[in-house]
């Protein structure tokens, strides 16, 4: 088959086995794949990402020497099953799956491995068991953003929102756009969310932000503290009572950058009892004053991924248009097109989601 | 009034004007007083501690040339009301209070404070709505520990604990030790305790902790590892499903150390979907890799102090038996002590908490 295949930092087109399907596998069609800011780092950074997932139990373990085909966040139609496997949908089932692979104990991931290709090919394998067929009516473009917007979800969910809490989303790259969705999803308003990037701010509006600013112009944090002001001149109820806090409802504010300084700056900024969830994935060292936790009483939750059901529900929200996806696409390449898809990425004023269409002419 | 008085890195015994109660305060003569670890650090540290209070909003704010009496955790006797004041209880009676004066809309602390002395001195004001009276049966001593306790409490109830869940507290003084005696009190079990300190490891039994370790000797999570293991094959319901994580009760360590690295020791070392109570106080710069707790899905609770409701049912916890306090206690000494008995303190083989008694012979 024919693939984008990432070895030695490049990415260049091959072509290479298909891949067979094992028991409680099925051989799936990539009919589209998003590509995704953590290929982008992984292309650039393959040896810090695999040295950083073996010390901290992440799933980015790869051989450098071998072959791998990225792309995580598909939609894809089933070929055929592997061998003793239900054929629990017939041939030329549109699906989206989780991007793993299922063998006995042992959960391998589908595009940060050598054994089991990604979307940027023209198969894939999958596990039986973590397909979810696509609805009818639903476009393939659409649901190939299950896997990028169910990180939005989980994100949200995490963050155990209560009815007057005001969310602050810094950075809106696919994360945070993804978790703007999420947060409109969830009914919370207002949703203030941040970003250098003009076209990145419009398409927050787009999503379902309220206020959107320019950290280059105005401070995010005043923005917030200016759309969370109490109806009322009440104080809010968790501040520890040593705390002169103006009258504020609850702060939740999400990380959606991934570079070193940023946990810090919200942490210095934030108001006391602010909930701080980390979705952006920051590879390297970063330092901070835990100081301006205790002081002001912090809660940093860490996020990765979805659940199972959070997945499931996600392609459900896209299909019944209560998760807005179509602003997030920009654009389609073949594979081909991939090695320019992750240049034209690198700027934040063009794209925000490219698909991968690797049967694309 | 005669009273241990901090200037300069120094402490030294003096004599200062009786402080004035305003409208709303008490005057009260100290009964006791325990000295605290921050206390410690303030007369080592005064201009760091200053200085990173400015910066994060802390309630350490002093003027480093004007003499300052510490003093937070307290047991005293009414005296008198100051103008317009309801005299709630009679002269002579014992309270406890919150160490923090209310002015208006402004809240000081007593004892970290240039106008506003604390328990290491004969004398001390307080805010009269703020006072709990000790009930009658409860000696001076175990009352004095109410504040100290009320930091276990606190972050005990910041743990958000669940019948599951299996806690692990690092470093076992004053404040590790009010961990596991809240933790006891809250009916968790088993309760895994870390010090380097044999003395201190003894006192963690005393206070309720059912298995102790010391690092130097073997690895706290996995005696942690040991001690949370399901009664059946079952797999925690909150890991993530690409973590291949073993079979364990939910985690939450408290970190009670206070020095930097010891959260990154955690987050290396802890299983996925821990949650860290960060206690300790680490006032300098601190570093970490992120990625643990994204690939782990950590959450860091950051806490301070308790409320006022909190500190109410400590002292009642104590009154009732239901809070141990009595082994915690292992010295008393006059103002004249205060110097060295700080300098005791350092040991961590002798001394827990030592009493400062303002009116010993």
């Amino acid at each position: 088959m024919r693939a984008a295949v990432m070895r030695h930092n490049r990415l260049e087109v091959e072509d290479l086995p298909t891949p067979e399907p094992g028991p409680g596998e099925v051989l799936v069609k990539t009919l589209a794949c998003g590509i995704c800011g953590s290929d982008l780092h992984a292309l650039k950074h393959t040896r810090e990402l695999v040295e950083g997932a073996r010390r901290s139990g992440g799933p980015f373990i790869m051989d450098l020497e071998r072959e791998v085909v990225m792309g995580h966040e598909f939609c894809a139609e089933t070929l055929d099953y592997g061998p003793d496997t239900p054929r629990r949908y017939e041939a030329g089932t549109r699906v989206c799956a989780m991007p793993v692979l299922i063998r006995g104990s042992k959960l391998d991931t589908i595009g940060y491995s050598n054994d089991h290709p990604g979307g940027y090919g023209e198969f894939m394998r999958l596990s039986s068991q973590l397909l979810v067929p696509v609805p009818n009516g639903l476009t393939t473009e659409h649901a190939a953003l299950t896997e990028p917007m169910a990180v939005g979800v989980h994100a949200v969910a995490k963050a155990r929102l209560e009815g007057d809490d005001v969310p602050l989303v810094i950075g809106c790259g696919p994360v945070g756009l993804a978790v703007i969705a999420a947060l409109k999803l969830a009914g919370v308003a207002p949703i203030v969310a941040a970003d250098y990037s003009a076209r990145r701010r419009e398409l927050a509006l787009a999503m379902g932000a309220d206020v959107v600013v320019d950290p280059g112009v105005d401070s995010p944090y005043d923005s917030w503290r200016a759309a969370a002001v109490w109806g009322d001149a009440g104080r809010a109820p968790s501040l520890p009572p040593w705390v002169p806090g103006p009258a504020l409802r609850p702060a939740v504010m999400f990380e959606c950058v991934g570079v070193p300084g940023v946990i810090e700056q919200i942490m210095v900024a934030a108001p006391p009892a602010t909930r701080v969830i980390v979705v952006g994935v920051c590879m390297q060292r970063d330092s901070l004053e835990p100081m301006f936790g205790i002081n002001k009483e912090l809660n940093l939750q860490f996020v990765l991924g979805y659940s199972r059901d959070e997945f499931a529900a996600t392609l459900r929200h896209i299909a019944e248009g209560e998760l807005l996806v179509a602003p997030l696409i920009t654009g389609k390449v073949g594979v081909e097109g991939v090695a320019d898809a992750f240049a034209a990425l690198a700027s934040p004023d063009t794209h925000a989601k490219i698909l991968v269409e690797p049967w694309h002419a």
